[in-house]
């Protein structure tokens, strides 16, 4: 028996990650590898890893993160090989009326499956509020409102970068969510989220719609899980671009 | 040095709980247990827990768990111990309008901490819905709310049912929350949470009041985080019995 | 666009499995349920689901999950449905030479994803044993041991207890685990682990092997997580049954 | 009723934290801030702790920590103010026999409560290894052993560096963690363990006579927590300099 994905799992590095502006951010990854090798597993495959982040960490980018995996694979003779890198990026976000900035964090991924640069998947998890259009029709005044957070996973032709990509994402939603909101902005996503009412599912579509139109975009997943303020559970809903009848 | 406090964490085992109507409910704990012993402990305190627990388990009430915890003691010739059960605890509970009945599931706890049974402590995690009163203020229609989850902690003199402080809990804050409802039923709690705005420290100061009132509650503790729907953040309040200016 | 899978996520609710002893364990499962539905989410998957758990859920088994997996289906006209319950189960398990009898707890899933009886998916998460024969060898005395998590999933033709899934897993690692041990216990499985030195990838083949041999398994995926006890990431094997050059 | 502990929880800032080189380390804070304040919480708490943050966050040490809680206090107006900032924080580590260079990650934290400098905790979780003495001690050949998490806070007089802080806790246990292990280190970690096995509580006793005989510490609070290689819970002990019969 040929056994496949030997690797290491859950261990942080710090890692700078290029942004749109052409700086640099610092960020700490969570990292995860898989790998199918010959080589003893016993002190290698760690090692290689730790060696190629010292080289690679501090320039990680989805057009850098290929080459520092076809780099993992050669030097421990891999077949194939599946390096995911999980941190928390910052984007600086002006609020809506006072144009206040504010850091806004955002959960990002990178996982790469082979040498082809196109594999690389980018991923994001998106914080942003729904507000039942059910609730809103059927109640004199207000409508039930919450948390909801978009994960989006990509593969793509031509690179795009983060920012562009999350910023899609939170025009997807009944409202964008922001760190810093003063009184005139806090009026304005009240209202905007109102006049906006969206159910998990209509998130998704329209995220997914999004993404079926971007020409970068190869292939998709979009789900939506909504903290129900008037529950204790999540409404849920999810589509792939394989699945979807388009 | 005498060593205080050497235990085990996170045993899981199954309990029943004494309900309010008179029945048992069937759930499952997660136990702590810390204890000052001069035996050994390699394998003594999970001995003579699992034992007890096998002898308690099937009757877990406020009146014996220190029974329980008081042959723990003995057993272990303990100066002092210190036992936690967390456990989901399941209410049915009826929807506002149509009355359909649904499973409520809240995270309730006992700590018991010496052979005084008024060392007792009862702890429940309970969601429930904020409105925010400025966003209701400031905007044209519409405000945003949330999930919202209260901490109580109480001791007490006279024996108090779970479902009592937990009803009175949910008292606490813009709208309680439910498993199920009808079309009616979320008119109800959209309408109920608009007209009953509330900030962190409302909700905290209102349950804090109904505890201060209550007869049989000797000290509490309120706590309160609402995962905002605007932020990623959370606000948080808190109030314990002593630092109240009462 | 067609959307797939709109569901809930993370409901809890108290359930009863059928053991191999012919008696039913009370335990609490968490829930996520996806379907492909033209009926609005508003509050119809919850009303189902919480109905057919009230029919059901005092009875779940292999063989009467796709059962409630059916009837949810027709029910909610849904073209498709996956229904996910994790739950904690307990098995009484006698120390190896003691035979001091002990209950060791386990979390299983059942995952059914359409009408066909073998789709159901079993999966469970077993505690053991690994110890490092590198270390082994090149030491003196002693060798790295620590607790490794093996994860098991099987699809299977003829209905197998979830009791032998669990002790076939058990003999795959260096050593399995016990909630309770003496002191000829304690020794006994110290030495067995040394006897029986194994790295992530000799655990995943070797259950690997005892589910391929399995004549009711048809399908089945085996993860092996070690939190090694010299360093503070995991070391990490998987493979299935697709996969493998058998 | 005067309400003490309004808050903002779980907000996620880029941080710099002095290191004992002299250079700055860039990580990722995750930031709780409790304040008595007669300000609206709705924006100014979030609102005035991003604006120090922008202003103190890329110099964070135990000498800076205290300006910025004092200037927090001031600006909101606040009677008491309560400030933790946790975080990943990374330290190269040569392996013991080979010296190869390695980065370890442990989890450390600032806690801020007033504008007395010496009311700064500052707490690490370090991983390590223990050996039980029982298993060793009973068997032929071996000795379980696991990775075991030593949590120390400290209160000081005058400054000390996380840097001598954790390698004083990895002193504490059978043997310490690294990042990165070649052959001849394996062996050297697996024999120190092995010739230096410590219960839960006879680690705890060591890192607390250290901190007692440290002369800049003037209280602290040490716990370990085992995760038993042998079983499925963990073994865990704890004392606090309060406590200490010395």
């Amino acid at each position: 028996m040929d056994l496949k994905n030997v690797g290491i799992k859950d261990i942080r590095f710090p890692v700078k990650i290029r942004e749109k502006g052409g700086t640099r951010q610092d960020t700490v990854a969570l990292i995860t590898l898989q790998v199918n090798t010959p080589k003893q597993f016993c002190e290698d495959c760690v090692s290689t890893l730790l060696g190629l982040l010292g080289k690679y960490g501090d320039d990680i980018s989805p057009p850098a993160f290929p080459a520092l995996l076809k780099e993992l694979k050669t030097e421990l003779m891999a077949d194939s090989a599946k390096l995911t890198m999980t941190f928390p990026y910052f984007i600086e976000k002006k609020a809506p009326v006072t144009k206040t900035a504010g850091l806004m964090e955002y959960t990002c991924s990178f996982t790469g499956t082979s040498e082809n640069d196109d594999d690389l998947i980018m991923s994001m998890w998106v914080p942003t509020t729904t507000l039942c259009p059910c609730s809103k029709e059927i109640s004199k005044y207000g409508a039930h409102n919450q948390r909801a957070e978009i994960r989006l996973d990509v593969k793509f032709s031509d690179f795009i970068w983060l920012e562009d990509l999350i910023s899609m994402v939170e025009s997807g939603a009944s409202c964008e969510v922001f760190s810093l909101l003063k009184r005139p902005d806090e009026k304005y996503v009240t209202e905007k989220a109102y006049e906006n009412p969206m159910f998990v599912e209509d998130a998704v579509r329209k995220v997914a719609g999004l993404a079926s139109a971007h020409p970068s975009i190869t292939w998709f997943s979009v789900g939506v899980e909504s903290f129900e303020s008037i529950h204790k559970h999540s409404a849920y809903a999810i589509v792939t671009s394989d699945t979807m009848g388009c």
